[in-house]
């Protein structure tokens, strides 16, 4: 099995390599109150929101999505290796109805502020590392925290000022868009189904391509709370606990590389968008 | 139409946002002897090689491509953010049937050695930029340099010793595994069609979940030189010229974003992967 595949980086495909084992990831559940469930025609997603960090965001969104306000909403500014944006129709009264709000792009830490540290110093950030599941950044200088700009972050768009986000979303589908950091509420990240949000249908086309019809855009069939989808319907997932041990001694392991298959030895060096932290799930047997 | 979307990063959506104009950029065609259009179920894929780079490598799979050797294998190995890498059957007298490549994952340059330079001390290297249109990495201390994986890269899978490869290859799907580089023979890119690349099947799981069958894996409907295939189905295109002023005029305006949108400044860096090189369609309007 191991013939002509390239080295596994990922516990998705340990059973495979054997390289690693999954008795050796610390757990932890995912709140089903914050937990979103997104049904699409090609399946179903699950998103776990950040309340500790973007209390006010979460909170509306939460809302919004208990009143099946996106149900039904569409997928209509995909530009691939970029985000995928969703909302209501632009101006309509659906559109207008929802409250602005305050921008939580960053919070304020202190000297004793503890995380699980990835790396110094990268291209955009003093530190880089993660708290509660979430990738951020820090800089100690500024005593400032965000969550960083990583594929399946889930974010809220909004217009050139900084408080003028209501419930339009991106994911990020792309490489990490770090300059966006510090720019834009981070509110949640996509834990289960990350292939179906790749494969929502892109709206941006190349000069002498046809656009696709607004009426085929990608179409969300539901989104709910998962506290609120009826229990057999449930995805009950738990995610790996990233203030854990084992997941510090996992992120010591990726950084020196130690496998013949590494002939030349990379700088020992981590992106933190490049680190996936690992689910598994709990109540059924899902075919993909 | 600025409402409620964050800032267009790309020009596949210049048309809406106005903020830079295609009169801007400078093309240059493809060869279509070094482009390979490869045919999906969910669409058509044009991928530029890199016979400057990596000669043994394309040569090897021009050669496997024209003798059809690709077509009806599968994407066996698709993990999301990751790699979705393809091959025919293991072990098959087919899969056997190829020579082995020496690898080919860095050459040699000089002091003069020139290409547009985007980014000094990133994580990974002293310096990144572009040559033909491709993402490199440059030592001008050990006077190497170096095609790096980026989404859209396309590579040669191997077996754990350098000099391993033969005809299994991948496509990088997710944020860039740069710790590959310098490993592994980069020798091409996807120039169109990335959406439907991000779209073939994962095949691995979580756990808890149930794989796919072997036989719903995503197949290679066909793999053809473009310069084989019949003129009225060809995808005639031209690709930004990495080597022109008007590349390197962009890249200075999107490390200095220079927009009321950016409240907040970001770092003046640039991520060498996250650097679109744009490409137009010439001979015909395709819908998406």
């Amino acid at each position: 099995m191991m013939k002509k595949i390239i080295l596994m980086t990922s516990l998705l495909i340990v059973n495979v390599c054997g390289a690693a084992n999954t008795t050796d990831i610390s757990w932890r559940k995912l709140d089903p109150k914050h937990t979103i469930l997104m049904t699409l025609s090609q399946g179903k997603v699950v998103i776990e929101l950040a309340p500790q960090f973007s209390p006010k965001h979460v909170a509306q969104f939460e809302q919004l999505t208990s009143e099946h306000f996106y149900d039904e909403t569409t997928f209509y500014r995909v530009i691939d290796g970029f985000v995928a944006q969703a909302g209501p129709k632009e101006d309509s009264e659906k559109d207008k109805s929802v409250p602005i709000l305050k921008v939580e792009d960053q919070w304020q830490t202190n000297k004793d502020f503890l995380f699980t540290k990835v790396q110094s110093n990268d291209l955009y950030a003093q530190q880089t590392g993660f708290s509660n599941g979430f990738a951020i950044a820090h800089s100690a200088k500024e005593q400032k925290a965000w969550l960083t700009h990583c594929p399946g972050t889930l974010a809220m768009a909004r217009e050139s000022g900084a408080d003028t986000a209501t419930s339009h979303f991106y994911f990020v589908i792309g490489q990490a868009p770090r300059y966006l950091d510090r720019l834009m509420t981070v509110f949640g990240r996509v834990v289960y189904g990350m292939e179906h949000i790749q494969s929502i249908k892109r709206t941006s086309t190349i000069e002498g391509e046809v656009a696709i019809d607004s009426r085929d855009h990608t179409k969300i069939i539901a989104m709910q709370l998962m506290s609120e989808v009826p229990k057999e319907q449930q995805i009950i997932l738990e995610v790996e606990d990233t203030e854990s041990d084992n997941f510090a001694k996992r992120l010591v392991k990726r950084r020196n590389r130690e496998n013949e298959f590494f002939y030349n030895k990379p700088p020992p060096v981590l992106d933190v968008c490049q680190i996936s932290v690992r689910s598994r799930m709990l109540n059924k047997e899902i075919k993909k």
